[in-house]
Order: structure tokens, then C-alpha cells, then sequence
């Protein structure tokens, strides 16, 4: 018997047609060919996906689980991906729920080099919930985003991260935009004496972002963030496996594949593949995703038990300073949360009004955690 | 003035609060913080999203037009990807559904360095439609895919691609696949006198894609596969512009983003990336696209209105050769016929089926093209 991957998929089925549909995702998802058609004893046996259980789950809905073959991912993230959902992703039925990764595979990508500890000895912040805001908006020179990024480090947050917008456009290059700002924010930190954190965004192909890495390390930075479903899985893998030194933190643009749990997707595989930070769309601000999801995405990204680092869950998405507290109250010490667009409405006052963040962030009293 | 880019969204709302929808998305996809907090006045003309038009389409449902700044792209693929869709995606409310691709961007990306014509110079078929099967299952040694690709090679098929679940596993590594099939199907291509293009599956990271190309060439091989949905658009657009003598075949998986439009993202999108064939899943097979979604998905792939080269639409996923007729007179002569696991089922009479289908196609008669 061959190792294998337990995936679960939610379906939409009537009860008489659900063990075929059963059937069917566990073909296209491993030999995507009629089995009548394989004559090698050892494919049918070890490679075609075999379904292990069917539950309904709700009207006209039911949970299937499939155990896939190890041996058809081995040890690429976009391998994963694809045996995972590759096609089964065009059929307007299923849902990709859930994966149990076998420690094997744990093993084999490694998750976080750099997770939530390292960030919380970085930081020299043991207990409390972390801070972060973003450098916006795109269309700024250099000069006025490292500003930016000073006028925010002044005010004692964490992190001080790009707007996942920039890339390498003209009026901000990449090449000049991390070490301007990185300067920046350390000239602040100096002064502060608390050690804030920058996280440049990197685009463009392996290569491209990996010449951003270099830039970065030479800056003296220790964290950049990326947006994986853009980049590639692969390219998240990789990174991680090149930069061990830095914490990776993964933004989820274009993750509205609505159909791959953001569970899932976000808390589950991003940190599997090496993310250390986990940004995603918190419950009650301009996104969709309710209070049990962003619960379980942030279990799934701090979670320890399989041997790998912890990432920091990074709600996010039209978050307030007025809402700090609940916010808080909800996700525990163990997160950072991230201020964007409401900080930079205090224009002239971002200085004081990051420093109201801190200190919100600094004196909160769990009500829950 | 900015140069703009103009996008097209479909927006499920009611009519009172259309209006201001759309100007989300217009903030979201270009500043993503509030005007109010923005102090520059450059960025409030020229970057920040412009509403265009605003239609009904349907009940419930509006056609959102909105021009974006094409400074905030610069000419990456994922940027572009990110800067169409990125947060918007997370929006349940909102579909990604066209977008005009203005000169100066059709020619920073360049599409298809070698495409349709290419195709029908190095296959001789100057008229009719092509013919391709898929090496298939996965489990199999490389010995028996190549042997598989030998006879569908005699049969005398224009094309044999990996199945794309053929990565980099340990059953059938890629650097010994690759080789072996393309000698195999050069036998045979010496004993028909036809010249059968075998199609390898990349795998991996970008290294490894640009390994596994370079093995691809010195096999004499001049066409390739990927998922762009998995290895990430910047890779399908590095490739492109590094092996401009290559064919690069995309694959959907994982495309199934049913919130991006499938004639958009497979047929335009991935053809400006640099992929010189598209393939899909067409109606009447396993997956759910309609006709009209294809027929789209075919123009966009065979435009060449825009001074780059045209694809070549492969429409796939459940075809048999008892379709062939009605597939054909459907997509006209420029298209490729991918019948895979419906050929396999012809076990040791492979190469016979393999004679069937192409000369099925030769002597197809269009009722429609």
C-alpha cells in the first residue's frame, strides 16, 4: 500500500449520484483517465486516488474524503496544488475543504524558517499583540514612502509594511524603494529604541524576487512578503528554503478562488510552504469571510503540533482603531494587527495617531485570549 | 492624463448601491486607502481607479467599467494579475470579467513568440485541424510513456503531451522522461514521415522550469507545457521570453477561479503571458464551461487584431473520437482535437485508434468554419 494525502472536498450532489461524483474526483485528481484503460497492476493498486469516506454535510451537500497518492506530489508546492485541485478546480461542484498533511510531507516543505517566535524575540515583544501598518498609497515618490515609513516607525509600531501594490513601477522602483525605506525606518527605530520591522512586497518572477531578497538582506532587513497564488507555490517554497534567516509573510491577492477554503488555502498551505505571516481578510471589515473562518485560518497558521514553526495570523482588510479592542478580544495576543488606509486618514498626526495604535496594542487587557 | 486600463467587472448589487460599489473597486484595485487620506495630488489624477460606465447586465448583476493606471503595472504579469483582481477577488460579490489590453501592454508582453502559425509551418498541416493525445497514467516508468508515445506517435498524431499531473516524481523523473519520449516519438516520426511534436509538462520552480526547457532543447524538442494558474504568471512570461523558439502550451489547472471569466484568463490573458496554445475544457465534456464561454475563449485565443501572434485553442477534458465531427464543425480548422483517456481505452490497439483519429480530422469536412 502506498502513503497517502487525506483531501477532503465539499460536493454538491443528491444522494443517488454522490458515490460516482465520489469516484470521479478521485480519478481526475490522480490518473484522469478510465480505469479500464490501465492495464499496470501497481497504478491501480498505488496511484489511482481511492475514496475513503462520504458524509453528508447539509442540503444537497456532501463531504467526501480521498486519499491520494504521495508519490504523485513528492516535494513541489505546485505539484501539491495540482494533485490537490487541478482540474477538479474547473468543476463548478466542489469545494476544496481540507487536507491532512502527512508528516512526511510536513517535512518535505518545512513551513515557517521564521514563524511567530522568531518574530516575537525579534521584536523583543514576548506577550502582547503586534502592530503593523502599510505604506500607501502607489503613485508616491521614494522619497515620500520612506518618509511615510519613518513617520510610522516614530509612532512605536512593529511593522511597517509595503502595500502589496508596489512592485516595480516607475515612480517607486523596487531596487531604490527597500533601502530607502529600510533606512528610514531604521533611523526611527534608533531614536525609538524599538526595533521595527519593514516588510518590503516582491514581485516579478523567481529571479526578480530574489534580487529584491538580496537588496533586502543587504539593508539589514529580516522579513518580506509576497503573494503566493501571484507568485507561484513554487516560488514561495523556494524563497523560504533560500532565505532561511527571513520571516515571509504571504498576502492573499487573487486568492478569491472561493472555492479552495481560505482555511485552507491561507492558514493551512501558505504556512506549509513556508510563509511565516499570514495576511488575510478579517471578519467585519470590506471582505466576505465570516467569524468560524477567520477562527479556523488562524488556528490552522499558529498551529505547532506537526513539527513545524508557528506563522502570526495577520487579520486585515478595513481594520479600524476604534475596533482594536474587539479585534483583540477575538484573535488573542498571538497576531499582529494591521492598520492601514484608517491610520493615513490622520494625515499630519500619522506620527501620533501610530503611536495611539502602540500603545492600544501595548495595554490591551484579553478579554478572551 | 494617464494612459489606462480598461476593466471590465461583473457586480451582483441592487441599483441604489451600484454606484458606490464601483468606486470601491476603483479605490480597491488602485490606492486601496481613503481619497480623504491622500495629500497628492498626482496620485489622486493619475493613479488612483476612474469608474468609465456602469450597465445593467441582468437582474441583480451590473457591468462595471473601470480604467485603471497602467503605470501601476508596469509590464509584469503578476503585477497585472494583481493590479485586475488581487483584493477584489476576496470580494464575494464580484467577478473578474473582461479587460481591453492597450497597445504599449500587448507589446511589453509580447503573447506567443512562436503560436498558431508556427505550429502549422512545423507540423506541414497547413489547413486542417491538429490532433494531440495525452501520456497517461501517472504511476507508469518512463519506459512505458515513452513506449505509449511511440504508438500514438505512429498512429500519426500531430501532438502527444505529458498528462499534466507528470511533474517531477520518483516513478518518472522529468529529466529521464523527457529525453526518452521525445527520442520515441522521433522514431516514429522518422518511420511515418509525419513530424509528431512531443509536449513535456514543466514542473517546479522557475530553476527548474528553465532545467527542464533546456533538457526539452537538447532533445530537439521546440514546444512545452505549464499551468500558469500554479507556476505563476511571471514564470509563463519569463519562459516565453527566454525560449522564443518554444510553443508554450498553457494548462487551466487550477484555473477554476470561476470569479475570473475563463475566455478572459485562459484565452487572452495566458495568450498575452506568452502562450502560443491554450487549452480548455470545452462544453459537452467534464467540466461546465458552455458554448458561448468556449467560442469566446477561442476568439480571444486566435486574435491577432493586436499585432501579436495568434494561439492555438485546444479544446479538451472528455473528448472522444465519436465527437470528432461535431468538435471540429464547432471550432473550425484552427484548433487542436485532445483526446486522451478516450484513446487509451483502445489498450494494445493504440496505434490503430491513433491512424482513426487523425485521419479523422484530415478528411473532416467543415460544416461551419
Amino acid at each position: 500500500m502506498s502513503e497517502r494525502l487525506s483531501v477532503t472536498y465539499r460536493v454538491r450532489s443528491d444522494a443517488a449520484g454522490i458515490e460516482a461524483r465520489a469516484t470521479g474526483i478521485a480519478v481526475e485528481q490522480s490518473v484522469e483517465m478510465p480505469l479500464e484503460a490501465i492495464d499496470a497492476p501497481a497504478v491501480l493498486s498505488d496511484i489511482v486516488g481511492v475514496v475513503e469516506g462520504i458524509e453528508t454535510a447539509g442540503e444537497g451537500v456532501f463531504s467526501v474524503r480521498i486519499g491520494l497518492a504521495l508519490a504523485t506530489v513528492g516535494a513541489d508546492a505546485g505539484q501539491l496544488m495540482n494533485m490537490l485541485f487541478g482540474n477538479t478546480s474547473l468543476q463548478d461542484d466542489t469545494i476544496l475543504a481540507d487536507v491532512d498533511i502527512p508528516p512526511a510531507l510536513a517535512a518535505a516543505f518545512g513551513g515557517p524558517r521564521q514563524g511567530l517566535a522568531a518574530l516575537r524575540e525579534r521584536l523583543g515583544v514576548p506577550n502582547r499583540a503586534f502592530t503593523g501598518s502599510a505604506l500607501k498609497p502607489q503613485g508616491l515618490p521614494v522619497e515620500r514612502l520612506a518618509l511615510l515609513a519613518e513617520r510610522f516607525a516614530l509612532g512605536g509600531l512593529d511593522f511597517i509594511k509595503d502595500d502589496h501594490g508596489l512592485a516595480d513601477q516607475r515612480y517607486s522602483p523596487a531596487m531604490e524603494r527597500i533601502p530607502a525605506c529600510a533606512e528610514a525606518v531604521a533611523r526611527a527605530a534608533r531614536s525609538t529604541g524599538h526595533p521595527t520591522r519593514y516588510i518590503p512586497s516582491l514581485s516579478g518572477d523567481l529571479d526578480a524576487m530574489r534580487a529584491q531578497m538580496r537588496v533586502a538582506r543587504d539593508a539589514g532587513l529580516d522579513c518580506a512578503m509576497l503573494a503566493p497564488m501571484i507568485a507561484g507555490f513554487s516560488t514561495l517554497a523556494t524563497l523560504a528554503r533560500e532565505f532561511p534567516d527571513f520571516v515571509l509573510f504571504a498576502h492573499p491577492a487573487l486568492g478569491g478562488a472561493a472555492r479552495i477554503a481560505p482555511d485552507l488555502l491561507l492558514g493551512k498551505l501558505f504556512r506549509l510552504f513556508g510563509a511565516g505571516g499570514v495576511i488575510f481578510p478579517s471578519y467585519g471589515g470590506r471582505f466576505g469571510y465570516s467569524t468560524e473562518t477567520c477562527q479556523r485560518l488562524a488556528a490552522n497558521a499558529r498551529r505547532t503540533d506537526d513539527g513545524l514553526n508557528a506563522a502570526l495570523p495577520i487579520p486585515a482588510g478595513g481594520m479600524t482603531l476604534a475596533r482594536a479592542g474587539e479585534i483583540l478580544d477575538f484573535y488573542g495576543p498571538d497576531t499582529m494587527l494591521l492598520i492601514g488606509g484608517n491610520l493615513l486618514m490622520a494625515r499630519e498626526h500619522i506620527v501620533e495617531e501610530a503611536a495611539r495604535f502602540a500603545r492600544a496594542v501595548a495595554t490591551h487587557r484579553h478579554g478572551r485570549a
